[in-house]
């Protein structure tokens, strides 16, 4: 196939129902645990965090979960996205494969994210929340739900891990546009932020510091909750939209996939694109294979533990089983920001532990080489998480190659990279490396694993 | 209407042809002159600079010219562009109006200039062509090309404004993931940037010097041809695409203009959304209005004069009739560098001279703030250069709402904001001025236009 081609559905095919993969599982997932008593917690002990909708929606077994209108409203701004067959990058590997991407960088703020932040914006609204308060790594969520707060009238707070803040004052801008106020995590504006400063003033923070942060502050507040833009299970449902929608174009283009592919930060962009598939994979008993990608500095899945962790650095949020590399483990600054985060999804880590998912990790130097190719045939310069996803793609259309095989490969382009710019300078000037995996801090960090993990 | 909604059209509407305002004229457009002789040039004239496929559509009298299917293929990448009913922005603004813009900023560069540099790329590989030089203000043109240039193996080199070249970082990383080389001009790489810089090391540039030295470099080289992205017939023939595309979305919609509007640099956006409507204006004798709409600080259309001049600040191009400040002139750096040009495209130069569009000019500061609020609503941040297209649709819905008139408003929306992110924090910070307009420069840049101009 030397062209590429479009797969596009009308307005009317957004799903009108979120999938929850929990309805599906063949084994229930682990409870979340209170850090103080070690017992399973409740709804109520959320209610300072989020709205009750949200709350009834991450322990829900029902599988479908209806979009609200007014969601769905909003969705039509830019859903459902493309799916893409990347002829030219076939052509250009010279590879039996058939390589499809479902592309959710045409949302206003250009990644997958605002699918979750509109959502939680309108179920705030609903609960007469009037002030959020989130954190963002590379600022792709920090811009979703600076996006979908303003659409409701909500104010947003996004406290930015340091490092991007400073990469990436694009994205800063972008927040800006949409109305919100952005500061650079650890902040003294937060107990959790002076307390890393104390110990490190020179910190460049880390996802797990901005939640303490952002939790802090929400917690503190009667008119504010808190919002997260990955991880947590209503998250994932949220995502499923990508995965419904490229279940349908997949059908159109007239191929099922042999492998569905997703990069994998806090989990929230594979699960969208991947569990529409697990459920697809449990009914079916069928074979495809759904590869989660991470990047070897922070390979929480393919080297963490399965262990109850806290979700962040300041251990202020419940005990959650997951994989996990240890709460206070800093992952190094690579620029996949998004992608930088010490443990992973309990639902994804769920879906690993059963065998129905499996995990890959690239460095960072052979991503962005891929997605320097992939922009090249394709024409879009991907976000440096998604290029994670492009390597694995790429690697998997090779062995195709090897093997004679002409396998259909699905992945998720999760955003575009256009305020990551920065980083593709870096890159051309051969200014960034593939940084050494810091063992010795990894355990460190999971030698703190609360007392729980241990049972 | 509260809520926003797209048109979308299937890849099978692609328009087969583009559309030449040429054919229908009343009056034929006024001769390119040679500035040696001052007697009208023929094809190999033009014949170093240009492959003459797109010499022959640059003097085609052909109402339709019929685009080769591996530009179609590649339009496919992004073609067919939305078009989307502004909903939420005709709520905000509390009026009866009915808004519409057709969105270019899905393309794979951000803006509508690749519809042209494919066609370009695609005549110059035909003709055997290996490189193309190229300048670029804001650097949309310049990504365009560097786009378009590698997917037919072409290498591209791109002179761009040192202004913009300094202020839009990222847009050069853009154009290098492309493989493209990109020069801050003036440069000491040609004698027309030397010449410049002898005479003011500080010069920011400018779009006729950036013109001066790529021309300069492609008359040099046998395997170099030069490569416009804007002002040429040829260029806005190419972009008729945006214009046809959304006559036939609007029928879906159910609406007709009343009015259409698009920002108006050299022309090509402006000629791409409007012409095809100009062609209907003359045929139906229909009343709708059309604008274009220019920056204050370089209002060629409002406050130029018509008269033959250079296309360039070197004076290597040939003579144009055109709506002109002087080739000398060197508007203040403002942050739509793509619009920053002494001149205007002499088919739209035409055509506001036989009365069939009108023409309007906005200060800066008011254009960002309707860009912000555009923003706010419809979740595309817009480029600087389309938030004055913004800034005049907001004004006519406005006006609609004093005199109580439903009329119907289009507008192209040329490309998103992303690399222009720091235009936006300048404007947040209060950093940006209305520059005062120079009209001393002005007089003395119309003051050295060439003596054929007194005829």
């Amino acid at each position: 196939m030397a062209d590429s081609k479009k797969y596009l559905l009308g307005e009317d095919r957004i799903p009108k129902a979120w999938y929850n993969v929990a309805a599906d599982l063949p084994v229930a997932p682990p409870a979340v645990l209170h850090p103080g008593t070690g017992k399973p917690i409740g709804p109520g002990d959320l209610a300072p965090l989020f709205p009750m909708a949200v709350i009834m929606q991450e322990i829900s077994t029902e599988r479908w979960i209806e979009i609200p209108e007014a969601v769905r409203d909003i969705y039509r701004l830019w859903r459902p996205s493309p799916l893409v067959r990347a002829g030219r990058l076939e052509k250009a590997l010279d590879t039996p494969a058939r390589i499809f991407f479902k592309y959710e960088g045409v949302s206003p703020s250009g990644s997958h994210k605002p699918n979750t932040a509109v959502a939680q914006a309108f179920y705030n609204k609903q609960e007469g929340v009037t002030r959020l308060t989130t954190e963002t790594g590379a600022g792709q969520w920090g811009s979703a739900l600076a996006f979908a707060g303003n659409l409701f009238g909500l104010q947003v707070e996004v406290y930015m891990v340091k490092v991007s803040y400073e990469q990436k004052p694009y994205r800063r801008a972008l927040m800006e546009t949409y109305g919100a106020k952005c500061i650079a995590s650890p902040s003294n504006l937060t107990a959790s932020g002076r307390a890393i400063l104390a110990q490190n003033p020179e910190s460049t923070g880390s996802l797990g510091i901005a939640i303490s942060e952002a939790v802090e502050l929400a917690a503190q507040r009667d008119d504010t909750k808190y919002s997260l833009g990955s991880v947590l299970n209503h998250v994932l449902l949220h995502q499923t939209v990508i995965g419904l929608e490229a279940q349908e174009q997949m059908t159109m283009a007239g191929f099922a996939p042999d492998i569905v592919i997703g990069c994998a930060g806090g989990g929230s962009n594979f699960g969208g694109i991947a569990f529409p598939y697990v459920g697809e994979k449990i009914k079916d008993q069928s074979k495809v294979r759904i590869i989660a990608v991470e990047p070897a500095s922070c390979p929480t899945l393919t080297r963490g533990r399965y262990a109850y962790d806290f979700g962040d650095t300041g251990h202020l949020t419940p005990l959650v089983k997951m994989y996990t590399l240890g709460s206070t483990f800093i992952p190094s600054p690579i620029h996949a920001g998004g992608l930088r985060y010490h443990g992973m999804s309990p639902l994804v880590s769920h879906t690993k532990e059963l065998g129905l998912i499996e995990a890959c990790a690239y460095a960072q130097l052979e991503c962005f080489a891929a997605a320097v190719q992939f922009a090249r045939c394709e024409g879009i310069v991907p976000a440096p998480e998604s290029s994670h996803a492009i390597k694995a793609a790429v690697d998997e259309a090779l062995r195709c190659k090897r093997e004679g095989k002409a396998e259909t490969i699905l992945f998720s382009l999760s955003g575009h990279g256009h305020f990551d710019m920065g980083a593709y300078t870096a890159y051309f000037a051969g200014q960034l490396r593939d940084e050494p995996y810091d063992q010795a801090a990894q355990d460190d960090a999971l030698a703190s694993l609360p007392k729980i993990a241990a049972e």
